[in-house]
């Protein structure tokens, strides 16, 4: 079974409380290495009101502490930096095949005086390399070539070259017969009546397509169409333009499913699509862990090199 | 009942075939006048093999002339345009309650030398009045502010006292107690942070309350999950700040099902989301009349002025 290492993310969230009702479950597919403090773990545990499994096997990191619930505070901020540093390690040192974060709270690495914004520039920055952001499940994945910038400067960053790259490394991190790759304006410009950066994204699919030497990306393709049923009976992998031209479809669809992933690495990483929810975290309001479990899977999917079911 | 005059679209296409394929379904919920030449209907018909029904009632247009199937020609063109004008005549005399318009091509208009675009310039047009695009089906309404124009374009097109005017005239023609309005950017712009139109909107969203004297509009909402299952529970309505962030989510739900409204109109004006299909016309491909059919509902529950279904 595939060692997977799992970030604890803010221990003031509900990170730790979907780690533990999940174990049994994810143990079941994989070993999981929980990167946490262990005396941290005994007393979140205690908190919850519910046992540490013996089997709940940990990598010790970081110093003592105590749980806040709920509060953005730089000890929780730095915990949670040292869980991630640590499965990261473990990861590149061949120790674990993947890792999977659960979520950490931004202001307290803020306050923790931790420099990167989140898990991902944190990533290309250890790593040394351009991180791209893929969120799905299994019946439909988006991969986003913008992300968080304002709609009106999307059309700026459509360049050829960029794109084409943007491509290439998708494949290689993803090794799928076939992705789509949307249009940027209503109709995909309508042949060049509604705007045409759309002969700027036929380029990169054509060279992208010559280079690998088979007809993997296709499109542009109309974005109003790529996903209803019968498109996404064809193909699951779509490049995506834009923030919402991706996550407005896959959160209509399936919005519990989805799991984040990180493509362009070279260790396999994925998180679950959901942020710390400190207004549930330790309140008996038991969290789904849909989302987290799903992000395993797809971490040991991923680490195995299984080639994603797809036509 | 309602009288419903039907515009019956490009006799090229498959508007005939689905106006006598639904005539049973549809005379049982309305009195349906069809605006067509008789012996046009006739010889059509008979190419389709079908039987016009003895209670198939037309108001007489335009002249006789020979049925081309899947061909684009000025003949076809000018007997549409002759159709819908007859259709709109009928509703703006009170002699139909409502109009529901059969797909046409706009080539052939051109080619006849109609001097409109489509059904939406021409009604402006004839109506003296800005009109407004909704499509959807009833669990969802997607009401676009843009429609055809390249995404960069989008966010100079936002202005509050514009946008203003568009709610207004949206609550006028729906009478909907909630109608959710969309954010542009990632987020809804995360504060400032992703971009800035989301401070118009916001004002656009208070005046149009304020005038109303009750909170109408709610917004502005955060796109990506603007339609999930939760979001969708609350409310059916949803202004689209352009065209794929409102198509997109519509189609990925409900492709088969949704139907063209014509909000902002003297009269009621509503289509099906398809065109006129020449691929598939007199081929003994029954096209499938879902769309036309929930057309026609809608045009019925809009003459009715029942209020919709809402929260």
């Amino acid at each position: 079974m595939k060692k997977i290492a799992i970030s604890i993310g803010d221990l003031n969230g509900i990170g730790l409380e979907i780690a533990l009702r999940a174990h049994d479950e994810i143990k079941s597919i994989c070993r999981p290495i929980y990167c946490v403090n262990e005396t941290v773990l005994q007393w979140g545990a205690a908190l919850l009101g519910l046992n540490v499994p013996m089997d709940f096997i940990t990598e010790e990191c970081g110093e003592a502490y105590e749980i806040k619930p709920s509060v953005v505070c730089a000890k929780a901020g730095e915990a949670s930096f040292d869980s991630f540093t640590t499965a990261v390690a473990l990861a590149k040192t061949g120790n674990a095949d993947a890792i999977v974060t659960l979520p950490i709270n931004k202001e307290a690495w803020n306050l923790a005086g931790i420099v990167y914004k989140g898990h991902t520039d944190a990533l290309e920055d250890m790593l040394g390399c351009e991180a791209i952001m893929m969120l799905g499940c299994k019946e439909l994945f988006t991969i986003l070539f913008t992300h968080h910038i304002p709609l009106k400067e999307v059309s700026d960053h459509i360049k050829t070259k960029i794109l084409h790259r943007f491509l290439i490394t998708t494949y290689e991190s993803l090794r799928v017969g076939h992705i789509g790759v949307l249009g940027l304006n209503p109709h995909a410009g309508d042949g060049g009546v509604i705007g045409d950066e759309e002969i700027k994204i036929a380029k990169a699919i054509n060279r992208a397509n010559e280079e690998m030497g088979r007809e993997i990306f296709f499109g542009p393709l109309v974005p109003d169409i790529a996903f209803t049923d019968k498109s996404r009976a064809k193909c699951r992998h779509f490049v995506c333009m834009y923030h919402d031209q991706g996550l407005i479809p896959l959160k209509a669809l399936y919005f519990e499913e989805s799991v984040n992933i990180t493509l362009g690495l070279p260790i396999v990483r994925t998180s679950p699509d959901h942020g710390t929810a400190f207004d549930i975290a330790y309140k008996n309001k038991t969290p789904s862990t849909k989302s987290y479990t799903n992000a395993v899977k797809e971490a040991i999917r991923l680490s195995e090199k299984t080639p994603v079911l797809d036509f």
